[in-house]
C-alpha cells in the first residue's frame, strides 16, 4: 500500500495552533506509527470541484489510500484505529466504549465548544453577542463539569489512551474552551497529558512545517 | 443473550414527534429485527446518580446488554450495525463510508440543525434572537445545499440504506429544519423515504406508546 494521503491547508487559520481538524488525523497516524503524505490546499481550493469530489462539505481533512476516499475526521480516526493497532482496546466491548467517547467528543462536547468559540470570538463584535454569551457559557460549563466528574482522577477516559481520548483532547484544545477549563484541574491536566504525547508533538510540528502559504486577504492575524 | 435494554423518557418533550435521540436506537434495532426492552425515565430521573452512572451527561438513550453499558446514540447505532446484519455494507470500505456518513450527520449537519432549532424555537423570545437568525439560517442552508448536491437523484447517500442514512434522516427530521428543506426537493424526498420505512414506523409507534407520563410543570405543549 502507498502511504495514506491526508489533506490540510498550506496556511494557518489559527496562528500555528493547529486547531483545524486535520490535526486529529495526523495525530492518529503518528500514534499508530503509519507514515503519511499530505496534499496541501491553498485558501479557496477546499471549495473547488476537485476537492468537493473528495469532501461534499468542502472542508479538510480527507483521507485517501489507493482508490479509497474518506471525509469526516471522526470517521477517518476510526478507520485508522481499525486498520493499525494502538488506538482501540482489543476486546469488542472496550472498543465500543472507545467509539462511545469518540461520539461523545464530536456530538456532545464539540457542539457546545464551537458554539462558545463562535459566540466569544467570531461574533464578539455583534450587538447581540454580549447578551447571549452567559447562556452559551452555561451550556459549555455544564458539559465540562459532567466530563470532569466522569474523568475523576483517571489518566484517560476508559483505561488506556484511545481514539476517544484523542478526539476529546482535540476538541478541548480550542482556546476559548481552554480559558474555561481552568475551573476543572483534572480536565486541564488531561488535555496537558494529551498534547504532551510524542505523537501529538510530531503531528503539530509537521502541520506547522507545512503551513508555508499566505492567509487570505483580510484574515485576522 | 437477554434483549438489549434502551432508555427513553416516559413523557413526550415534543408532542409525540419522536425527536429525542432514543428514536435512533429504536429505529436501528427495528431495522435489524432485534427485539429490545425499554427502561422509561420520568422527568428528572435522567440527572439522578443511577442514570448518571450509565450516562455521564445525564441524557437518553443508553444501551445495555448483560453487564455492558453504552451511551451516545451514534456509538449505539454503530454497535448495533456491527452486531446484527442490515445497517452496514459487508465490505470494509463500504462500511467505512457508512461510518463517514454517520459522523457527517452528527458532527457536520446536526450542529447547524441544533443551532437553528435553538435560535428559531428555544431562543425566539430573546431580544437578540431576531438579529442573529439570518446568520444561523445561512449556515444551515449551506450544509443542506451541499448535502443536496451530493445526494443528487440517488435514493440513499452511498448505495443501499445504511446506518449513515438512518442518522442523517433522524437529524433532518427536526421541524425547524423541515421548514427549510422544502428548498431542496431531493432532501425532502430522502427524509420522506426514511420515515416511510416500516422499521421507522414501528419504532415511532413504540416510542409514542411508551410516552404515558406527564410533562414537567411549565413544559410548553
Amino acid at each position: 500500500m502507498t502511504n495514506p494521503l491526508v489533506t490540510g491547508y498550506d496556511w494557518s487559520p489559527d496562528r500555528g495552533l493547529g486547531l483545524v481538524r486535520d490535526i486529529r488525523v495526523r495525530w492518529a497516524l503518528e500514534e499508530v506509527g503509519q507514515p503519511y503524505d499530505v496534499r496541501y490546499l491553498s485558501w479557496g481550493q477546499q471549495k473547488e470541484p476537485a476537492h468537493r469530489a473528495r469532501h461534499p462539505f468542502g472542508q479538510v481533512p480527507t483521507y485517501e489510500d489507493d482508490d479509497f476516499v474518506l471525509f469526516e475526521s471522526g470517521a477517518i480516526v476510526l478507520h485508522i484505529a481499525e486498520t493499525w493497532p494502538g488506538l482501540f482496546p482489543e476486546d469488542r466491548r472496550g472498543r465500543a466504549r472507545a467509539i462511545e467517547w469518540m461520539f461523545a467528543a464530536l456530538n456532545t462536547v464539540e457542539p457546545v465548544v464551537w458554539e462558545h468559540l463562535r459566540a466569544a470570538v467570531f461574533e464578539q463584535g455583534e450587538d447581540w453577542a454580549k447578551a447571549r454569551l452567559p447562556g452559551v457559557e452555561a451550556r459549555l460549563s455544564e458539559r465540562l463539569e459532567e466530563l470532569s466528574a466522569r474523568l475523576g482522577d483517571a489518566e484517560w477516559l476508559d483505561g488506556a489512551f484511545s481514539a476517544g481520548d484523542l478526539l476529546m483532547v482535540a476538541v478541548l484544545r480550542y482556546p476559548s474552551t481552554a480559558d474555561m477549563i481552568g475551573a476543572y484541574p483534572n480536565l486541564a491536566a488531561y488535555v496537558a497529558r494529551g498534547v504532551a504525547r510524542p505523537a501529538f508533538v510530531r503531528a503539530l510540528d509537521a502541520l506547522r512545517a507545512g503551513q508555508t502559504g499566505a492567509a487570505p486577504a483580510g484574515w485576522p492575524q
